[in-house]
């Protein structure tokens, strides 16, 4: 049984001695790439440094495919040129398409040259699609035949040789057009003269090269089949997305909206530099204290009021905080929903009124309780009222904005998961002091 | 090629006459069983039902089934009792497994009453585990062969059937218990007459019924596998968990996250009645009320300094922002670092020393900017000096919360995703306005 995570990083923090590090690389060898990829992010740089390049040498471009970009950088910026030659013997067109956008021009050049021709042109192939696109993810190992075969085609040539995540035979016709797929299972249990045209799949999902990677990996995950076909404009064959890919996207894309909500991207390392660190976040602060000024100013508009009443300042964070809350709860479900492709015009106007619904009742409710506490606090029944009413006044703003952010958002093409929370806490912020110290100063004065 | 959603939910919407909904069905008919409850849950209440109920009634337990559970209960409450006995005749296990939640115990024994003897065994089995273990989500279809079996009987076995996403024949003793597996693709190239243990693969992990089901799903996926062995604790086989409940458990993790982060969970309907959802969303907004009016008590103790320096008040939204953003930051990391097992006691200290130092510039570069603009803003000199600390306070202040707030919560089992970053405001908000307010009646009166 592999040892867990949490005790390897202890040894090897806590490593001190040559023997100690014998111990590790043993312990090492009954973990798959992907739990050797994640211990590396796991560690403090210098003894992800050091784990690098203790790690034998057939492994280590494995594990570097299945790192984030940005711990895997501090490795690549730690191995010397003369050393990518020998990492990239055995290097394939997908492994470099995952570790292009990290690597020097220089070495991806040279990491290219050591694909053998077929390799090459999966390699350009795939880089004639974004990133973002399921043509840049696509595998190559296919099982493949004419339209005509037969059952007994099928069977010599899978006993050649089937891929991993690969549980269908594509039939393509001589201009190499994608026709059908038959499943394995069904050429085991068929005569061997039988064509294979008769058992073919009726509505497998193709996919096209430039279809949404996201997208596409959900038809993968939930269309039975370990991958489906993807092709061309002129329906020409390209390769298969299979399982396993389409679960990294998909884990990607959902790690993408974790991240955004904080200001940050999935790649963000655990143990960045400082300055790389600081300075990927800073642009983040910043944008947030311009929102943050822009509400200062706001405030400063009311600074008479707020000299004569200054129970107004002190209930000023609790006016912007239902309103901040109730918001990004709306939010959040209309950008799932945004990303399931669940919100559409049509729907958009019934889910406006239901959030508004919900946003009322809530706003009644916490109005009239947050009123009371007011009022009992500064003994003071129209400062009570003053803040009831901004209270309502702004959950149901909050509801509006939830819902028309990151629909806005969504029609300019930017993404609702990264700027929908600013936008709208700026939103809420504004409304929020700008109705409660507005009524304070109509009633309160 | 099957119709986008976003089309589908307009025709729906607009549908007027009978023939609209005729057209609407057959356009279903191409759809995946996914699709069409992904198009229910889009859908506002009304049209939601009226679609449910004119489904055809072999598709409906599978579309049920594909629901999250809020928008599912909907129809639930929509069908007849009468109605159910049709739909539960071919009901399985897993279906069962995956709606019991959601449905009145008095339907889920007469679904119980349908399965046949297996899958009543199947079933009880599962619900001796949790549903946050794997033995929850086992598939039962299996390739199982004794360790004496040679190839002939794989090829035998695999031409009577072989389940989806099945790539991998198990073997075991006399007792049950689970030796080692085979790969189909292994026995296709094989002599007849060699025993199955000597292709046995190396290094398969095995999985426990009470393993945590994520986890369990992320080694599924990375295993390079259809599906991993499940075993009990004395080594019985119980089953296997595929990729496709795996990648289903990962997504549902995933989205449980992301709603987290405002107090929801991944069952919130997008067109769930307004009662339901303002009751839904109403504990997150009273806790979150309990810690805005804390934070309003702590500037309340200093009113009196408020009245004499108005612009305190002014730009108290900056300071609470800005320690807001930058612990928000930092706790998203450590969150997702807890979720992938990469925190842990060993890295907890240097990782907060990297956090202290990246807050630590941070602090001093934006507690300059916003120190400046404050002294021009104001003219003011000292109270820039002010501001300028308070928020080099509250940003390093923010780093320390960000990295211990969700380290404690996760000791304490205490899922850091939703609890994490309520409670991390409360302190940069109180830090923010003790350190502020507090300077400010230091050396401003």
């Amino acid at each position: 049984m592999a040892e867990p995570l949490p005790d390897l990083i202890q040894e090897i923090v806590s490593d001190s001695t040559p023997d100690d590090s014998a111990t590790i690389l043993s312990a090492l060898a009954s973990q798959d790439d992907t739990a050797v990829a994640t211990l590396l992010e796991s560690l403090p740089v210098e003894h992800r440094i050091k784990l690098w390049q203790d790690l034998p040498r057939d492994r280590k471009l494995d594990v570097l495919v299945e790192m984030r970009s940005d711990p895997r950088e501090i490795l690549i910026d730690a191995t010397a040129e003369t050393d990518w030659v020998a990492l990239f013997s055995d290097i394939e067109a997908e492994d470099l398409l995952e570790l292009m956008d990290s690597l020097p021009n220089r070495i991806v050049h040279l990491a290219y040259a050591e694909l053998d021709a077929q390799q090459q042109r999966f390699f350009r192939a795939a880089t004639q699609f974004d990133d973002d696109e399921v043509g840049h993810w696509l595998t190559h190992d296919l099982l493949v035949l004419p339209l005509n075969a037969k059952v007994r085609d099928g069977l010599r040539l899978i006993r050649r040789n089937v891929p991993r995540h690969c549980d269908t035979i594509f039939l393509v016709n001589r201009s190499g057009q994608f026709s059908a797929a038959v499943r394995l299972t069904q050429i085991f249990g068929s005569p061997e003269h039988v064509p294979l045209v008769e058992l073919i799949e009726d509505n497998m999902t193709v996919l096209k090269g430039n279809d949404e990677s996201t997208n596409a990996s959900l038809q993968v995950q939930r269309s039975g089949y370990a991958a489906l076909p993807v092709v061309d404009d002129s329906n020409k064959l390209l390769g298969r997305l299979d399982i396993t890919s389409a679960s990294e996207l998909i884990n990607e894309f959902y790690e993408r909206q974790v991240m955004a909500t904080a200001g940050m991207d999935e790649d963000e390392d655990l143990f960045s530099p400082v300055a790389k660190s600081a300075r990927n976040r800073a642009l983040w602060l910043g944008i947030n204290l311009l929102t943050a000024f822009l509400a200062s100013w706001f405030i400063g508009l009311f600074e008479a009021t707020l000299q004569q009443v200054v129970a107004l300042a002190v209930l000023m964070p609790v006016v912007a905080s239902m309103g901040g809350i109730a918001g990004s709860q709306t939010l959040t479900l209309i950008v799932r929903g945004l990303a399931l492709g669940q919100v559409s015009p049509a729907n958009r106007k019934a889910l406006m009124i239901k959030e508004l619904k919900v946003g009322g009742v809530n706003g009644v409710i916490w109005a009239v309780v947050i009123g009371v506490v007011a009022y009992f606090w500064f003994t003071d029944a129209l400062l009570g009222m003053v803040i009831c009413l901004a209270i309502l006044f702004n959950i149901v703003a909050a509801a509006l904005a939830g819902v028309l952010v990151p629909v806005m958002l969504d029609k300019f093409k930017i993404d609702p998961a990264l700027s929908g929370s600013v936008i709208l806490t700026t939103v809420t912020d504004i409304v929020g002091f700008v109705a409660f110290l507005g009524l304070g100063t109509l009633f309160l004065l």
